[in-house]
């Protein structure tokens, strides 16, 4: 039986087929840049006839950015969305246009924590924490083997842990947070603020004015840009504090550390990660590995079709 | 059936005798200030005949400062107590001197985490963080209604989350973690060094050369003392951070706060924590309580003997 997984981002959907543990097809539409939500229901069910979309599917899992009532599969908050400003009940939309009896929806980070887990870098951990670095900074907290939601379907909100009190002002309008370190959005508006200041970048000529993408941090380090230098530099010490704070919470095996910038910076950063993590460890002798993610922009639309399959193997008992 | 909880801390020996959910009696024996562990296991004993030894009884539990391997009934580490330098095999060697099969061994904050979760400020709650604020910060986890140990017997030691990269020394050597703005030693510590620098503190009056103790806080806050006033806002504001990040990592609904300083301050120090707490939540509508702890001095023993019985539950199974 072949399961439907979608990863509903901020500019594409992805979709994959899965059979078994893997992916049998995939596909990719544009996420509509304006309209109300079901202009996006529209681009999600275009992705999956892209998939086959008459085939006998299983179950059909999305992932999506923001906060997820995974219970009755509504976005309650998602502002990289159009049209996402007030609460979407995605998965009974996303179900209706399919024509299927249901669509399990989570948070895009959950997602690609479970994919991770159990088909990518974190198969046998049974505690393990997906850290996805990109524009943000978020997590997924694996203990015993189960993904973790929380009381409000909010834990792994790790881009949000304070690694230092009265610090940068992160995104969400705190200060301090891992995300104003480490996030790549974050970053970029750093170093547009030194470079206005009147500090030369690199960064800023590469990027000109469109966004900084993670390969412009990349080139930049090759021309060892020192505002690049310093801010990669400030983004692990950043991630080693946060990640130990963690592990003194929750005394985890292991971490998986993944997105768009580890994977374009390669597994010398995440060698740095874990090398900061361990000099901020409260005991040393903590059994803790950071490793890199394996199933790079595939790990959210896998991920949603593991849960979508658990879902349905539940209802089945 | 009797059950026998013991608390063993730097000072003193605390038993109890629960039977059901009552603490039927209690006793209290000094801890060795020097000697091996052979002298400690005879305190222990002795604080156990002082509950009436030769009852009969259906478990003993024992809660214990420092890393506990709770599978063998071993201390790892405990530095406040005479001779804990290298690892020592307490529960066997209590349960010799006993004349009982077996003695369950916890870390002692993880045991008033368990107390108060099951007969004090945090029941009902599925996902339950215990804040211990006492010469140290402790903290124990419950998730879903269970404790949780981790890899190596190490989660909840939220004394040692960062909550300001580069900030003051902790105890522990690293920098900026939550024990070292809020443990009554770390507070001592910095006190004394504001004393030393030139400014006036009721504390150091007050305290003398003796250690500061929870009321030489209330004392001086009571004078309006600045030093104090200035410390216990730094305490507040770092719990606030340190908590809000466990919140951000774990999504709980309750936070139960206890040890020496909240028992003395006052319910008021818990709202102010709660207070400093909910201003840096990212998710303000998050539904997380911060409560005080209900069982004082006794939740480190009452937890010991229920994580006895627990266990003694579970063989019999």
């Amino acid at each position: 039986m072949t399961t439907i997984g979608i990863d509903l981002g901020g500019t594409k959907v992805f979709g994959v087929a899965l059979e078994g543990d893997d992916v049998v097809r995939e596909a990719k539409v544009a996420t509509p840049p304006e309209g109300d939500p079901g202009a996006v229901v529209d681009a999600i069910a275009a992705c999956v006839d892209d998939l086959g979309g008459s085939m006998p599917v299983g179950a059909v899992g999305l992932g999506a950015p923001g906060v997820v009532d995974t219970s009755a599969g509504v976005v309650h908050t998602a502002p990289n969305l159009a049209g996402f400003t007030e609460p979407v009940a995605l998965g009974p939309l996303v179900a209706e246009a399919l024509g299927v009896a249901r669509v399990t929806v989570e948070n895009d980070v959950n997602c690609g924590t479970v994919a991770e887990h159990r088909l990518g870098a974190g198969r046998g951990g049974r505690d393990v924490l997906g850290v996805f670095v990109g524009t943000g900074v978020g997590g997924g907290v694996i203990l015993g083997g189960v993904l973790r939601r929380g009381t409000a379907g909010l834990a792994g909100e790790i881009g949000h842990m304070v690694v230092r009190a009265g610090g940068r002002r992160c995104g969400c309008g705190l200060a301090g947070h891992l995300e104003a370190y480490a996030g790549r959005a974050a970053m970029e508006r750093e170093a547009r603020r030194r470079h206005d200041a009147g500090e030369h970048t690199a960064l800023v000529e590469l990027a000109g004015d469109s966004r900084m993408k993670s390969n412009t941090f990349q080139k930049a380090l090759a021309r060892s840009d020192a505002v690049a230098v310093a801010l990669l530099d400030e983004a692990v010490a950043a991630l080693g504090v946060g990640l130990a704070s963690v592990v003194a919470c929750l005394d985890l095996d292991l971490v998986v550390v993944g997105g768009g910038v580890p994977d374009k910076l390669g597994p010398a950063f995440v060698v740095r990660i874990e090398e900061a993590l361990r000099a901020e460890l409260f005991v040393p002798s903590s059994p803790v590995r950071v490793v890199p993610a394996q199933l790079g922009d595939r790990a959210g639309a896998v991920g949603a079709a593991l849960l979508a399959r658990d879902a349905e193997e539940d209802r089945c008992r």
